[in-house]
């Protein structure tokens, strides 16, 4: 990190950039009827020729409360040096969740954690673009000491120790050259939300089945939860398109009460969804475990996560066997620092990690963390998918790439 | 509800107001070393005479994103008649609570839900000065119809019921006239905080618990968490000061992991304190469950609720068995509507709500609240206590009125 030594961090720009998405019923779902695919987007200036960019998603109105929180933490990034970050990265990440006034506003919740969010996965890419790779390739290349000295344990120690993270890396190590050389080839799998959101027409839904079966797509996912009967007529329908050799996810996006939740999909038990997402709220933990002891007959598996606020909420989670599947998003915790304790945990617990994507970025940010797991932490991608929209994915300079329904990993050079 | 068919609401005003107490260290935890209490204030202007005011309290920096989200959430509230909020008030509710493109920003956490809050509180304000009377009247008065038609009961019916809530307020309605005489003639015990806020000296402390004493307070809190040494010392000081014939508190603010938490109150059973607060993080439902557990032989009880974000939290931790004392704050959660079915938990429950007060404004508005829950709930007083702080009192034009430790309601005409 020599190199690094003298680079400071100058300012941060930040711009909300909105998409009229609603238009077209894109993103449509029982909660958010009308979603303009938006972000509050952060350009880190150094002193130096480098820049990291970051984000976080928001769905359009209030984009602006976030740019507004993202300026009144830049006070803690503004002058530093990015080696004073990378070498002892957890305990600056603790001085953005923890400023001792800031805090009040989440803690590690909400509007601020958004916003960390921004600026944190911001700095992991200027980190990755001053080492010329991309994030999961410098992830990987990471130590198991290393990484974990990224992670601030706080709060979950009960859980998972620095000691035991450093321990789960070691044992995985070795098989780390290997899995780069087949995840490079064969890439990783990913679902498609684009068939089955809530506003579409049943022609557009048949349609676009038939699009995503014919790109190499096996597994589908459909939202759910505003009428009964429409439900089970388009759990039919796309059945009726993709087989029972494909797999079909429902989505509820936490429409439902804990009995209603329980209920309804007991209903919808002969379309053998693998899981039903959000069918309540998202701190809810006692009652994601309830309702997942319920279907668990019906081997239907309960995942949440993409409106879970941090590590804590995870935990707890995973604690109470609440989820069989995981669903980080890459900007609602607060960035990469956080997300990693989170698979760390999942690896612990059995859970897999399918990681909320679509959206603005999410696609291009979430990838790397997927293949970091898969490289460094599991080596498997057994019943695991990363979500996949293809929305608004012209914006970015280096789109994520998919082939045949799997995502493709980059080898970017920046320099 | 006939003279407010015509009363509309035109605009919001909202300040950012800010009091530099970080100076004196007055409220400084081992959190929050430099506090600056302030608040984003709402003053509701309607086409007539009558005002609303609503607050919620902030610790100084980020009040502006505070304000950013109140603006964004006005459009749901100017144009409005105050008759069709207050008759369909839940309803109300929800329409800024799952705000469909603004709830991505929460849901019902962090800064979207502090400016709910102050909008709502703001609502309840204005509705109480309609009426003539203040808010724990106008609350007293309505009919258990009537108060339970404010409230939003998604995610909470595998807890409590709006027919079950109807029931328990009628069972208690007979008790009320009663209770009023009571209430307002022996007012409601308080506790201090006043005494032991972690950057105040040991003479400070000392003189601070006398001059309390003297003014005929029985409780004590006490901020721990920083140094194990110091707090036995502190704790030792505090107990020569008030004996045992008096209620100690302690008060972590967060600072602890659920080992740690446990480990560190063992060496402080010898003080007796009533409860340890915050003992950790207030997200971690399991983790206040497992340190209740074990500090129960102690007979040590386990308090949060300050910094938890909603109704879902409270009822877990109540289901959790993980509180003895529930601290609501009066701003925290989305103000009146919400508070009102955590009071109706506690009281299924058999949890002790102690108001987390202090702040700028905190004891003026959650008063309300517990001379409420007396005369129309639980009419216990036994074991609760609202937190009391004497500072920024002055800024109000009806400060709370403390006699002999306890608050007196008032009888405020405003016309």
């Amino acid at each position: 990190m020599n190199a690094m030594s003298n680079i400071l961090i100058e300012n941060l720009e930040i711009k909300d950039l909105r998409f009229p998405t609603s238009r077209q019923k894109d993103g449509s779902d029982a909660m958010h009827t009308d979603p303009d695919y938006s972000c509050a987007y952060v350009i880190i200036h150094t002193n130096s020729a480098f820049k990291g960019y970051g984000l976080t998603f928001t769905l359009g109105k209030g984009t602006e409360i976030v740019v507004t929180a993202i300026r009144a933490l830049e006070y803690l990034v503004i002058g530093k040096s990015v080696n004073s970050i990378f070498t002892n990265f957890s305990t600056f990440w603790r001085s953005l969740t923890s400023e001792s006034q800031l805090r009040w506003l989440g803690p590690e919740k909400g509007v601020i954690h958004l916003a960390t969010a921004a600026i944190i996965n911001g700095l992991w890419d200027l980190w990755a673009r001053l080492e010329n790779k991309p994030v999961w390739e410098l992830l990987s290349n990471l130590t198991p000491e290393q990484l974990v000295s990224t992670i601030d344990f706080r709060y979950i120690t009960d859980s998972i120790t620095r000691e035991e993270a450093i321990e789960i890396l070691k044992k995985e190590a070795r098989f780390k050259k290997q899995r780069i050389n087949e995840i490079v080839k064969k890439g990783y799998p990913a679902y498609t939300t684009q068939v089955g959101w809530l506003g579409y027409s049943d022609d557009k839904m048949k349609q676009l089945c038939e699009k995503y079966l014919e790109k190499g797509f096996t597994a589908f996912k459909l939202k759910v939860g505003q009428n009964l009967e429409n439900d089970i007529e388009r759990c039919r329908m796309v059945r009726n398109c993709i087989g029972y050799e494909n797999k079909l996810m429902l989505d509820a996006n936490q429409v439902w009460d804990i009995n209603v939740a329980i209920d309804w999909m007991k209903k919808l038990t002969e379309f053998k969804p693998l899981w039903i997402e959000e069918p309540t709220a998202p701190d809810d933990i006692l009652g994601h475990a309830t309702i997942a002891r319920a279907l668990e007959e019906f081997h239907i598996g309960v995942a949440t996560g993409e409106m879970c606020a941090n590590r804590i909420i995870f935990k707890q989670l995973m604690q109470a066997n609440a989820i069989k599947y995981c669903q980080i998003d890459s900007a609602r915790v607060g960035g990469i620092n956080e997300l990693l304790p989170i698979y760390l945990m999942a690896k612990k617990f059995g859970v897999k990690v399918c990681p909320h994507a679509g959206g603005i970025g999410l696609c291009e940010m979430v990838q790397h963390l997927q293949y970091w797991d898969y490289i460094c932490l599991t080596g498997s991608m057994e019943d695991k998918w990363i979500e996949y929209v293809d929305q608004q994915h012209e914006h970015f300079k280096y789109p994520v790439v998919i082939v045949k329904g799997r995502y493709m990993p980059r080898r970017v050079s920046f320099n």
